[in-house]
């Protein structure tokens, strides 16, 4: 389903589509139900048995949620963390004082039941924004992190997910200095998905030797190609972020700029995080389809992104491709709009492979061919648009009437 | 269904909503079917008796179809125009030389039909993006204008309509120099709309005694507070424009900015794009309300502008606004991403009158009354972001299955 580019780097990977934040060494992974969502599992931890050099990237929405303050404060303050808790069907978001109150009692139980620093402990949270947490459950919930027969990792990956119809995660291993390390992640998307952090919660573990700053280097620069190039809706949430925990339990020598194999751990952090981001894209509510847009030719990598998003964000493309509908004037107009670095006359679209505009006119095509093509699951929209170095690739889903009744009822 | 500000000004207006382009002395507008679309009338004309200053707003998208670029180099050589012809079904964007051939055509067969200069006929088209036009239609359309029996200006705005279900008019006149001015419009939209002008096709014709730049100055400021504040689905075309012509036949002393009765001309030129604004927003695809954002307290008009057309161009809150869901922590997720000036604990949203966000804080509110008020057609949600003077109002629609029926089916 995901492609795996061809690069030699990557070929070096082992790739674990089973794994999750739980397969580096030392970390442990589980989930609970408290009784914020009916039935399904609410509430789920992280923990390494070691304390972890952490980072992250957090979501640009003025509006930040009470949790993701508290952990982003947490992190700056140490650079590290012990611990995550994630409840799900409640953002804690437009609650003033009560909201940070409650965040911090969250992280204080926790903190007290692992006998770990309160600093070490993120907070996370999604769901409805606008209510206060039901402090009870949540309290619940910090008593039973770490229980025998929680830790499972699967019930992490099920208690972070909101409207997201599968969990989404991954592991990979690469040799580095002879020793075998580990990264892990997992996420949830789903809706309020959009380009510049604010689009999800990813968790990538790993148990790489790498200092805080080498971690967060990699973090931002790999989030730029994959996290914020997916969106589902163009909304941007007040709750979103990426944190990722480091433990060193591989024992290779520290990662930074300088190490010889520097390369494998980036792209082995570069995969997990794009294949998390495509997962959240092909799960974009009410998806059927996974959309990509590839863009080459642009001045620079700035206008690149700015086209490729402006591709799969819009609602006309997207309603398109839900009904297999050839309707590549919609990909030339999202392109237009995109940026004032288009020259019509140096544009050229590929649709599913199938040439369909050059140099700013539509061309004769096989519709048939073209028909068929775009009844498969995954859609590529090819597009060059001048003789720049700027190429970029953005993520997207087609929009569907399932879309609309997910989010037409679904606070209530 | 049209809220009539409470402007003393306004209150001296005498609004005719059966009015449209052909109430103004001196204007005919009629619609034919040619046979490019199948039983509807797809070809229309506005002309004057007596040559008319013109000017026009035009996309900003940077695939401009040719028929847009042929009206805009004409109104520019010599700022007048005397017959503007429209076609639906299909747009003749990116097709190239032939496509600018084919517009040139148009033009030349009108003028010589009408025996009036080329440049003063503008030509304009809408539809399908990426087909040649089928000019054995057109032309035989061009031998029709003007003819007795299809002189009906319904016909006009039958003939420029697409996905739209009903046709989009007004006529208002105002007294100046004791003098009755008219001033009328006719406008298409349904999908593909978007703020910054091309959003739509809009016609506005007036017989007041105006000069060219006074007219291109009182439409590009109405624009902006009209045509440019909606959005259906966020997309700009690359063929809509606003053409606005006046013959002068009122005989009113020529209006400039040292008019003494300036305003009461500017108020109504403001009353007719607003007018047309807002019956496109209210009959987007698949719409079944308007949505109202205003906002007030931004630093300058440009954030507020950002703040308001954010909120009305959400996903989520289109959907939850459809499914008549209180879900105002979209809003709030919208308000947030729109710019860097929020500062959310200055922050207060009211959903259709009723408070639901308090310095930024989330207010507890009557979920019965609320659910009731989202039952009507017309949605207002208002937003003071701080004590600048910045105000804004944007206008959109919900986002409905239908929406997505119309748009995952429309060019097959």
């Amino acid at each position: 389903m995901i492609d795996i580019e061809t690069i030699d780097t990557l070929k070096q990977l082992n790739i674990d589509v089973q794994g999750d934040v739980s397969s580096p060494s030392g970390f442990i992974a589980g989930g609970f139900h408290t009784g914020l969502r009916r039935k399904k599992k609410d509430f789920g931890w992280i923990y390494s048995t070691t304390e972890a050099v952490a980072t992250g990237v957090y979501t640009l929405n003025r509006f930040k949620a009470a949790p993701l303050k508290l952990t982003e404060d947490s992190i700056n303050s140490n650079k590290t963390l012990q611990a995550i808790v994630v409840n799900s069907a409640n953002a804690n978001s437009c609650t003033g004082e009560k909201g940070t109150q409650d965040a911090l009692d969250t992280q204080a139980w926790v903190a007290e039941r692992l006998n770990i620093d309160q600093q070490n402990v993120g907070v996370a949270s999604t769901g409805v924004v606008g209510a206060f947490l039901p402090m009870d459950k949540i309290y619940y919930g910090t008593q039973h992190v770490l229980k025998e027969a929680y830790n499972n990792s699967q019930f992490f990956n099920q208690a972070i997910l909101t409207t997201d119809t599968v969990t989404k995660h991954i592991a990979v291993q690469v040799e580095i200095d002879g020793k075998t390390v580990t990264i892990g992640g997992s996420a949830k998307g789903s809706g309020m998905i959009h380009p510049n952090m604010a689009t999800m919660l990813g968790f990538i573990t790993t148990d790489a030797n790498i200092d805080a700053n080498t971690l967060d280097y990699c973090l931002k620069q790999t989030t730029d190609q994959s996290f914020n190039m997916i969106t589902v809706d163009g909304d941007t949430s007040t709750n979103d972020m990426v944190i990722c925990m480091a433990n060193g339990l591989a024992h290779n020598s520290e990662i930074n700029a300088l190490h010889p194999e520097w390369h494998k751990f980036v792209y082995a952090f570069n995969f997990v995080s794009q294949y998390l981001a495509k997962l959240i894209a092909k799960d974009g509510e009410g998806a059927t389809k996974l959309v990509t847009a590839k863009v080459t030719g642009a001045p620079n990598v700035d206008e690149a992104r700015k086209i490729a998003k402006s591709i799969v964000s819009s609602n006309l493309v997207k309603t398109a491709i839900h009904g297999e509908d050839a309707n590549f004037g919609r990909i030339v107009t999202a392109i237009g709009y995109a940026s004032k670095c288009i020259e019509p006359e140096k544009t050229n679209v590929y649709l599913c492979q199938v040439p369909v505009l050059e140099q700013g006119i539509h061309l004769d095509f096989d519709e048939q061919l073209l028909k068929e093509r775009l009844t498969e699951d995954d859609i590529v929209i090819e597009t060059s648009v001048g003789e720049g170095k700027g190429e970029a690739a953005a993520y997207g889903c087609d929009l569907s009437y399932e879309y609309v009744r997910i989010n037409a009822s679904y606070r209530t």
